[in-house]
């Protein structure tokens, strides 16, 4: 004897979820079912749109609705006030969010989506490195601004990117040390992260 | 300069669930956006079924899915070989399937979908205890056995419950309380062992 199918399926569903096993699957069933139907609707609803409507920008690869413009751009590569001559490389769209909040920059991104990881199949095609290369090679960027994390990855990706850099003749920095060994940069406060935009420094193995 | 609107609204939505905050729903979003929009758009629709379709039984308040049927019943008041006369009363959906593993169960159940907790606002209606009154009254019920958690809401449950019983002179049993089986005495805690060791009986082979 089991839940009814329904019950049941929504439970196998949930484990779908990272850091969710069978018994916090139940709980969040259970805890819908009994007090949030409301709540539990919209969250379908939301998952749902955002399945089919978010895509990534063709520009910086970070987190885009899907538009019927011709290039599908996000809000910053579109914004005519950031300078697009300065590339902060960073690893995630919540790291896109830390810089922001630090108010230190107003450049465009390329965001990652991951770091250099080949044994999980990560290579630079994955992380969009190609198109970066071709944006390099176009003449229009004037820094790299690396704001990689500080983990084996991010140090691999990093060196990886200042070679791409360098025989495109574009100069790269990176976020000063300052930034918590290796921690991600969504856990920095603001106020560090704009110390560590301000104290950027040529970037030589 | 925050995520695109769909993105930032299935964060909000995850929320909802017990046990994620903030974080917890942004990891749970760029997983399904990056490696599990199909899981996605499965647990959308899992969500959406189970808010519409799932409702409880009328007799046993335990999950049942809507049926047409003019009454709601769920699949073990439904089934003619269970003893109708002998009621299991749990406090969750959990406890039954728990009961049913046991193998040692044969009876029907009454699910209160929580526990008497005056200060949350939970008495004895929301708990469907004026239903159980009304079936004790029926004379149908020949025992009653209580299973709610050894907690002191649980505790409080299994006694109201047992006044009503009484009242409709209907005999009650509790589930034994003492050393679980096969487990190692140091891992049980002292009040369990407490328990156990008042309930001792005499042992024989
Ligand atoms: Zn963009
Ligand atoms: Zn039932």
């Amino acid at each position: 004897m089991k839940h009814p199918p329904l019950v049941e399926t929504l439970i196998e569903a949930f484990t779908c979820l990272p850091g969710v096993g069978p018994r916090s699957a139940q709980r969040m069933t259970y805890a819908l079912l009994e007090r949030g139907r409301e709540q539990g609707r919209e969250l379908a609803g939301a998952l749902q749109a955002a399945m089919d409507g978010v895509s990534h920008c063709e520009r910086c690869r970070n987190y885009a609705e899907r538009t019927n413009a011709e290039q599908n751009l996000c809000a910053i590569c579109l914004d005519p006030r950031r300078d697009s001559s300065l590339i902060c490389i960073v690893s995630s769209p919540a790291n896109v969010l830390a810089v922001e909040q630090s108010g230190e920059f107003r450049g465009h991104y390329f965001v990652l989506m991951g770091e250099l990881s080949p044994l999980d199949g990560v290579g630079p095609r994955e992380l969009g490195l190609d198109v970066l290369e071709q944006r390099l090679r176009d003449g229009e960027i004037r820094e790299l601004i690396l704001a990689t994390g500080t983990t084996v990855e991010g140090e691999a990706t990093a060196h990886y990117i200042l070679d791409l850099a360098r025989e495109a003749g574009v100069s790269v920095t990176r976020i000063a040390q300052g930034v918590p060994m290796g921690g991600d940069l969504e856990f920095v406060d603001g106020a560090t992260l704009a110390q560590a935009l301000r104290a950027r420094r040529p970037f030589a193995d």
